[in-house]
């Protein structure tokens, strides 16, 4: 096997082909709802830094599909808090150095899932996905990006999943999605735009960012994402009118993060997130600008802020289709890793 | 399947004759302590707004017999906190709501135990089941009530399975089930005790309700069992006297629970709870007012408060064996929802 | 079975013969990597009282190998908040006896883990294993020692298993091992060093306790390792002067513990752990004076307060292959006490 191959950190070291061979697993297993003994004795350990909801239960369900079994570590809920600072006197509050629990994990588990948010405090940190590859460096086994600092890997083989699922995978190149920036009383990473715009983008749809200017995200990815377009042939659009951005999109993809001005002006960040731009909450009007357009979220969504009940509640919006969808993906991700078969 | 054995919300949707079935496969299953791999790849998806333990390690182990697997989900310690107001403008410390929350997971699990106790300050709500009623709404799966607003039919069930084992299950109508009141440190919901009179009545006991006249639980539920016991032809009889409610009790039930006035006036409630009515704990001296009767209690039990070491201690204790009977009337609604066979 | 093998609570209890042939087992598991169904259907309470990384994550995966389940109770977090005081009028914040939970859990899992931390407050509680003595009392299964106020029984076995594997399981009579005192900023039990102690004893290592007058643990338990040790033949040797005990040692175990006047005067013992012996950090230069010794600790440990960095990335370093062989003994226990076969 690839080195590109041994962990799904990002989707950058895994090619289209690779990429779509596992979204056809994932539709198959998916129309088959597909249970069996493949994995019989292994164990999934499924380390998060930080909440999560449909990544936990999806993961444990795909694990139990396949007769495998998940063992959840939560760091100072029960478990150890962790240090992750190289070369730390420790002698502070944390009590083990991730060094350590991520190599006795590989000890136990057959591959090790890892959630670790963006800081929104220290860019260099975040930009170079410090934590995540501190666990590749010290991991044994497989390791499956659950959210890093700046990539949502599985949730953007989910979208990609959707994106086919809802406009046919012959025919993506004809249509337009839109990923809109929202409002939100929380400031949140950039890892699951980056993914929706590079899962978007390699899908091969006609993508446009639709957000304020102090929304744009982190110009090293963006960089990636315009010349991963231009070789696609079909540029990367970036459009600070939603209104007009919206206008002819067969998908709607709705979803807040924090303004890179996070790292330097956190309360200027949270004026332009909260107030300048509060009338970017998606409502049925802006829909009734599109061409119909279905409407995603990766979730959680806060209603009423990002999207309307109206847009959420409608027969187009396909967010629970696409969070179930996180489900065989992840079922296709262990059969690679794990080389299974049906 | 009938839509009333869809999900096992509450027992008032399962008629007598169901409800028996169950507990004859509960017996079988007790009796066999089956262990098998017939629900092999699904996944019992457990939401707890509040705390367990019976309930969480019954349904666990319920599901392992079988070859299941659970996924424990608890809003703020790990996942998101939901919010279950309709039309929320979700701007607060609510990060998802609970009608995405419980779609998603219909998507991912074969069936849905929900804990949500009574709020104690929402009459309204609580009354009319409104965080249960919800997930049934938005759930495409069995939905199992793990302890709801006014309901604990699992806990039903189990008392119902102990009365059939402690007295004969032939000669019900010929025994007297006492269930008193008690105090208490805490505020408890009346969901219990309202199972308890359900399943005593149900079960075709003589049933004896003693309590202070405060302590009268939710006029709405008890006028239905005042109707049920009447239909059954033993009236079900309230008696605010302690010691003559227990004179030739065969089962005596000790329970606390709030006082309806703790949504008008929780301070006067918590003085009658805890102080007026202080008296009411259970001991030796009383239980020996009963004809011999045995003891039970769903758990947990704050000792010499609600009943002394020395009842709980005594052989004639049966709450140890009330909590095991948990696991094998769980067994027997997994076998049900799930159609699965020896 | 007799009646010292029906728990795995304290190794005082199982002959070097019982010991010796679990390890030949916990061997065998290591190197065939055995994962079968032996254990199907078959559920494993872990009670946590305290934090755990290895002792749960090992034991759920242990259980996965044979195909059994782990059901985790963590009083207070999700589950019910528990008194262990005999007789106690429990109108406080406690919600439920252990007497209650643990004969409940005996009619729920097939075996019981527990951990219950030294209280560091009540000497005698801790010395009489006041509350690990209570589980085995209430428990109806077999109950596993997973860290008690004075031992540590399955870290002494993966310890036991780790000489065997650096120095070759005919010959550590000719090796020394010392285990050697370490500064920290917390007060940690004395389980794990008088585990150690008894392991390298009974394995039959010429072994020395290499720390501060103050911190010589428990006079009862030292007390007893003497007499074990005298009757081996290799005394227990007791060094105050940490670079002479180093001297010619093949295994240097570090690890940080509490003096035993933590019960009288908590800020005396803090000043002698903090700041008197400051020096008594493990470092390179110290690690020179023996005779290219391995390193071991229990994990998990703090960096650069009880070892450097230097000696824990050094190729000589073996902290990571003994937290691996708690996987490999605890296997081994589950086969003893549940009576499987490969």
């Amino acid at each position: 096997m690839a080195k590109a191959n041994v962990h799904f950190d990002t989707m950058k070291n895994w090619s289209d082909e690779d990429l779509t061979a596992l979204l056809d697993t994932a539709d198959l297993l998916k129309s088959k709802n597909t249970r069996n003994t493949s994995a019989f004795g292994k164990v999934l350990g499924l380390l998060f830094f930080n909440p999560s909801l449909r990544t936990r239960v999806s993961f444990e369900v795909a694990a139990a599909h396949f007769g495998a079994t998940t063992s959840i570590i939560s760091p100072g809920q029960g478990s150890w808090t962790l240090e992750t600072r190289t070369g730390a006197v420790m002698d502070g509050n944390k009590t083990e150095h991730i060094k350590e629990a991520v190599q006795v994990l590989s000890r136990y588990c057959d591959a090790i899932g890892v959630r670790a948010f963006s800081t929104l405090r220290d860019r260099d940190a975040d930009e170079s996905e410090f934590i995540l590859n501190q666990i590749i460096q010290y991991a044994d086994v497989p390791v499956i990006n659950l959210e890093s600092a700046m990539e949502h890997p599985c949730q953007g083989m989910a979208d990609w999943m959707t994106f086919r699922q809802l406009m046919g995978k012959q025919n993506l190149k004809e249509h337009k999605l839109v990923l809109t920036w929202a409002p939100h009383p929380s400031a949140l990473p950039q890892a699951v735009p980056l993914s929706v715009l590079e899962a978007g983008i390699r899908a091969g749809l006609q993508v446009t960012l639709a957000c304020p200017e102090e929304m744009i995200p982190s110009t090293q990815y963006m960089h990636r994402f315009n010349q991963l377009a231009n070789i696609g042939g079909i540029p990367l659009i970036i459009e600070k009118k939603q209104s007009k951005a919206l206008s002819g999109a067969d998908i709607v993809y709705a979803k807040s993060w924090a303004s890179g001005l996070v790292y330097e002006n956190p309360l200027l960040e949270k004026q332009l997130r909260t107030k300048t731009y509060r009338n970017w909450t998606l409502d049925g009007e802006k829909m009734s600008l599109t061409n119909q357009a279905r409407f995603m979220h990766c979730l959680p969504v806060r209603r009423n802020v990002v999207v309307t009940d109206h847009v959420l509640d409608a027969a187009s919006a396909a967010h629970i289709q696409q969070a179930e969808n996180r489900l065989h993906v992840q079922k296709a991700i262990l059969m690679k890793l794990w080389n299974l078969s049906f």
